[in-house]
C-alpha cells in the first residue's frame, strides 16, 4: 500500500467531509461560510478545518470567509474527483447491489460503470440500471472501461483472487469489504472497510456503561 | 461523541484486526505464533502490534510467542466483545440486509436481534432469519432486547430522527451509514462509514499516475 506520506489519510478524510458538507451548502445556496460554521455542522474543529487545508495553500479571506463554490471546487480538485471517475463494482450481492444504488455518488463524479458477478443466475440481470456482467470476463470489459477504481463485495473466499483480477485489468485502488488483508503490489492502493472492525470499536465504549 | 482520550482510535481498530486473524489461526489449529508472524499476515508491523498491546499490560513470552487463544480471549475481553451482544438493524434496505446476513458476527460475539424498517411493505417479512419489525415500536421492541449498538442504515433524510428514537431506546452506539452527520448527547458514540469518503480517499491515491 503506496500511500502518500505528505498529507496525513485523516485529513483527506475530513476533506471528503467538508466536501460533502459543501455540496450541501451549495444546494441550499449557501455563498460564504466560516470556520465556526464548518464546526458546528461537521463537529470537526475549526483550527483543524485551517489546519486540513493549510497543506493546499490559502483558502478563504481574513473577515469575509470561505467561498462554498471555491471551496468545493478547489477541494474536489484536491481528491481528483473534479471529473467523472469511472467505478467497478465486483460482487453484486446485497452489499454491492447496496453501492450500486448508492446516493450522492454523482455528486461526488463516482459513476458506477459496471458491475460483475460470478453467478450464473444473475450474470445478464439488470441491477440499477446496469446488467451484471460476467466476473471472468473483467479483464476484457475494463480494457474499454478504463476504470482505476475497484469495490470488492465478493466473499473472503474469492476475494484475493478477484483483487489480482482487477490489477490486471488495470485497477489502481481497491476499496475492499471483504474480511480479509489482501495482498497487492506496492503501487495498488487498498482500503478496507470492516463491519467487524467497527463494531469491535463501538463495543469497546459501552465500557464506560460496565466499568464505572 | 465521548471517545475515551486513553487508548487512540487506531489502536482499537487494529485490535479488531489482530482479533479477526486470531480467529482464523485457532480455526486453523496454530498454538502460538511471533510479532513477525503477524506483521506477515496483517502488514501491521511487529513494533505496532507490541507498542499496542502495551496498553493493556503484558502478553506473550520472549522466546515462545504468543499463545493464539490466549491473545484472542484477552482481546476480546478489551473490546468486551467476550460475551455475546445484541445489536439491532434500523433499515432493511440492501445495506441492511447485507449486514444481517454478514458473515463472521457470530466469531465476534455480535448477535443481531432484531431488524426494523419503515416500509409497510417490508414489514412482517422474514430476512435472515429475521422478521422485519415496524420501526414504530423501536422503543417498546428495545425495551425487552436490550441492545445499546445499533446499526443504521435509513436514508440521510430519515436519519437524525432515528437515532434520536434509537438512543431514546437505550441504544449507547451507533454504527451510522448514512452520509450526515448525526448530532447526539455527549454520551453517546458514533462511527460513520462513508461510501463516498473512502472513495474520495483512494481517488485522491490516483493523483500519483496523472501528475507524475
Amino acid at each position: 500500500m503506496n500511500i502518500s506520506p505528505k498529507v496525513p489519510i485523516p485529513t483527506l478524510e475530513r476533506l471528503a467531509t467538508y466536501l460533502r458538507y459543501l455540496i450541501d451548502l451549495e444546494a441550499s445556496r449557501v455563498e460564504t461560510i466560516s470556520s465556526t460554521d464548518v464546526e458546528k455542522q461537521t463537529g470537526i474543529n475549526a483550527a483543524q478545518f485551517r489546519k486540513d487545508l493549510s497543506y493546499f495553500g490559502e483558502f478563504g479571506k481574513p473577515g469575509v470567509g470561505y467561498n462554498v463554490v471555491e471551496l468545493q471546487t478547489r477541494i474536489a480538485r484536491i481528491l481528483k474527483i473534479d471529473q467523472m471517475q469511472p467505478i467497478i463494482v465486483i460482487g453484486a450481492g446485497n452489499l454491492g447491489s447496496a453501492l450500486i444504488g448508492y446516493p450522492g455518488l454523482r455528486d461526488h463524479k463516482f459513476h458506477i460503470a459496471a458491475a460483475f458477478d460470478s453467478d450464473p443466475a444473475k450474470i445478464g440481470r439488470s441491477q440499477g440500471g446496469l446488467i451484471l456482467r460476467d466476473e471472468a470476463h473483467l479483464r476484457q470489459a475494463n480494457a474499454e472501461i478504463g476504470a482505476r477504481i475497484a469495490i470488492l463485495c465478493v466473499p473472503a473466499s474469492a476475494a484475493q483472487a478477484v483483487a489480482a483480477e482487477a490489477i490486471s485489468a488495470g485497477v489502481r485502488v481497491i476499496l475492499n469489504f471483504a474480511p480479509l488483508i489482501l495482498k497487492v503490489p506496492e503501487r495498488v492502493v487498498v482500503r478496507n472497510v470492516s463491519f467487524l472492525q467497527e463494531l469491535a470499536v463501538l463495543s469497546y465504549h459501552l465500557s464506560g456503561d460496565t466499568q464505572k
